[in-house]
């Protein structure tokens, strides 16, 4: 069975974030039929446990672009596609269209590390969350400019250094995961958040956009995903009127 | 019960606006089940009264985006989350596509404030709306360049300054509400207007455009949505033909 | 009954555009149905002809983006919203999918007029449409940058001026009215043009593009939206077979 | 009858370039209505040939904007129109989408004229075209930005030389036919080929992509579209499964 | 029959690229439809194999643009539509909607020749690929500004020694094969690849992402294809739940 912790820690995973609208004559489907869907979801996700994890999102209600939202994790992509490809294979993924589907790696930190930044470095280490369990997840896929892959490495790390700095203070409140895209994707990054504060959320891409990093923005957003965080079960069963 | 007045004046609350098209098989449905479409969508409002208060508006014929707009006020965005996926479940609401959907959280002043603005925080107190009940709602969103988010805090006053100037006219006949949507949203803004005088709205839109600020919205509309503020009651009889 | 003359010639009237496509499977609808739709169309146009003044146009087979176009005139948006609603209940409405709308308000001359402007605003009134009747319509929405909205008055009259003087020769051929949208819709300016001779249009816009003023605009056109004038009778029935 | 080499050399035909694509269930009629569908086609044809002339092209294949795409003349748009209604009345037209619509006029020659550029207007007339006949269609819509259109004639005819002198070699193998659509369309001209050298037509645009004209493109394609060359039976025929 | 390996080898041969999302009523389909798809799949790639090649990918779950690609070579562009409206008179083609289509021509290398740039040019020929066969492709598309064309040959021949030195490193492990698509389709060149380790591909564009040339895209992706190397009997078995 795939390690979830690893999974989720450890560089050179692949993260794959696909969203979907469940089209309108889904709830046309006879009561029995969309009461077995949440079943099947989770049979699903069981048959592919060996290889993938599955986390899942609603999205209705906070942005027009989606239902739901899935986070696929596995250091196979192909295992990721079967999964999704099965997915789309249940009585709920037939009735789903997907509306956006970005797929990234995991890497070591880049920039701020402790050889190239050791005070920052040290910095992100000093906190960890401690608010309530997050209940909100927001994805935002980034874009860069080609002004900003030219700079130098030393003065991207300047500026990423200019990036962190003002958001050490959301340790504690918002936790972030980060996937490289560049040619897997129309995205350079996708950066993934989790929090149950959405005010201080809020705040924290507030000061991101203060700094000169975001003049390199070409995508920022477009589309920011924001969602509450479900089970599968429960999730399906929302989306199924049950 | 969610006390209206003060969900609609204080900071920390999350807006939420939503803009749906009724699809044309709406009105093939047997007139008995449009006729008990606004008996049900009320149920959905007072179901969730405790939380969440709702304003309905009719934007058909007034934009091609929609026909429809709902704001959504509550402390607890998945409460507003809640309603939202309640009300796709009524018969309006399933025949309803999302068109656009931008969430935002209210704040005290930023820059007019009476420390760092007090002449024109005292200009803006020194008039309230004074015309006949507003008929009209706009709704526009903003995204600002992130030039305009790496000015420094006193430059950004200054602009706000300037802008806030020419808008004090229309404290008499034109009722605004702001909302913050920065990472929230692809927006960093929603801003919110009622009326009854849209030749008057007309002139401040075109004063805000003459002022520096405009020129780093990279979004200002887009969609403009403009409605007619009407009861759940009226608004869902006038979409069901009834 | 609303005053036609009056409605077209006075500052403070709406003006709201519309374009509609006719979905395929209204022409699967029985011979009879469809046949009913012209008479059906012409009473909704009568129920509201106190209040609302309609013009209809074909623009099927000259522009993607639509079959139809309405043009709408009240003193009172909530009347015109009333009438799109009738409209959209008719046989021929319940089959049309909006594709833009676009509203706008009449005001005096910003310009030229005989106070800012005395030579220009004469030539204005120098000369008449003398063609044949006008059989199309074409409808150019513009918006223009934030750098053309912070010139100085006496700019923007200058730039003005250097766009009227081309047009004057145009006025025999050309006949063009004026609508102004900002914060009503996304564009500043709605321009409606009609005219026998295709080619002096052309011309007449090529003139426009030639001058600084076209540097400032952000829309000029999607969609520009050309059509051929038609009673209501008539398109209707053009557009059911009939 | 029309004259369909006076209106293919003209100057003051109307060219209408519209793209259709298929709808899926066409493809589920009868076999027999399907059948019927290329005479019927041929028909309408027929029914306006005194006053349009009709060229057919399948796309399908070659581009995912269109399945077939039309070239209709005539001295007068609103023939065109009666032809374009008609044909949407056709089976086949029933379920074709138009997904793109651009309208232009011809004009004689603007810039490389005997007068104003006698060696280049020499060059155009020194070369015909003398490879086998074209198979492949190319149409692509141009725009210019407003800076192109505030150079003096002068500046404009130089760029437009600068154009034309590496276009000559092209003669002999890709035929061009130009038109103008400023305020017709949202382009301003319609730019039309012929070929049997995709190569060389390749070749011909890398050609005009290296000239300083090239920097002032808004619009150049957005679609281009790629066809065959096909007769209205063929086109129909091939479309319909038959 | 036509020759696979001096079609992928030689310039002068015509690519196409297509891809497909399939409609959610073809799994509404019997289960013997869909079971004979694959055969007939198979059926139409045999009956074109005289002039043409075809590669199949699935792309579901990687990129929300399709469910699957064909790639097709001939030499001749007209006999691959024919191949193409065959295969979208197939089962599964008539359930697909085609959802980018785009094609081009192969070349003999323009800048990195023996003559202009023989170390480079040595350097591609030192190391071809060597790592396990490829199970994913990777098409990008590419548009240049007119800068770009503007060039010199010289310049632009710096430009693609700088682009192609960091790229050397990745011949090991990423396959590359580029298509010229000016003025065929909305993009200059299609670029192809396949790969083993998306990583070590994701590195690559990294590395061209960081070189003076990535200021001159005007297009890089948008889409994106990102897929699996599939036989066409294991992708129409997939797509039809087989």
């Amino acid at each position: 069975m795939a390690d979830r912790a690893k999974l989720l820690t450890t560089p050179g995973v692949f993260g794959n974030f696909s969203t979907y609208k469940v089209r309108a004559d889904y709830m046309k489907l006879p009561a029995a039929e969309r009461k077995a869907a949440a079943a099947e979801a989770q049979m699903v996700i069981d048959k592919h446990k060996d290889k993938v994890i599955v986390d899942t999102y609603l999205t209705r209600g906070l942005g027009a672009g989606s239902d739901y939202l899935l986070r696929v994790h596995s250091t196979d992509m192909a295992a990721t596609q079967a999964f999704l490809v099965d997915w789309r294979a249940t009585k709920l993924g037939m009735y789903s269209d997907v509306t956006e589907n970005l797929v990234g790696i995991t890497k070591a930190l880049n920039y701020i590390s402790k050889d190239k930044s050791p005070d920052l470095n040290a910095g992100l280490s000093s906190a960890t969350y401690s608010d309530s369990a997050p209940r909100y997840v927001i994805v935002i896929p980034v874009k860069k400019d080609a002004a900003w892959w030219n700079m130098s490495d030393e003065q991207r790390l300047k500026e990423i250094e200019v990036h962190t700095q003002p958001t050490l203070q959301y340790l504690v409140n918002v936790k972030r995961k980060l996937y490289h895209s560049t040619g897997l994707a129309d995205a350079d990054f996708i950066t993934y958040f989790e929090t149950a504060d959405l005010a201080a959320f809020n705040n924290l891409l507030i000061a991101l956009a203060k700094v000169p990093e975001n003049t390199h923005h070409v995508r920022w957003g477009n589309p920011t995903v924001l969602g509450t965080i479900q089970s599968a079960d429960v999730l399906v069963k929302t989306l199924s009127g049950m």
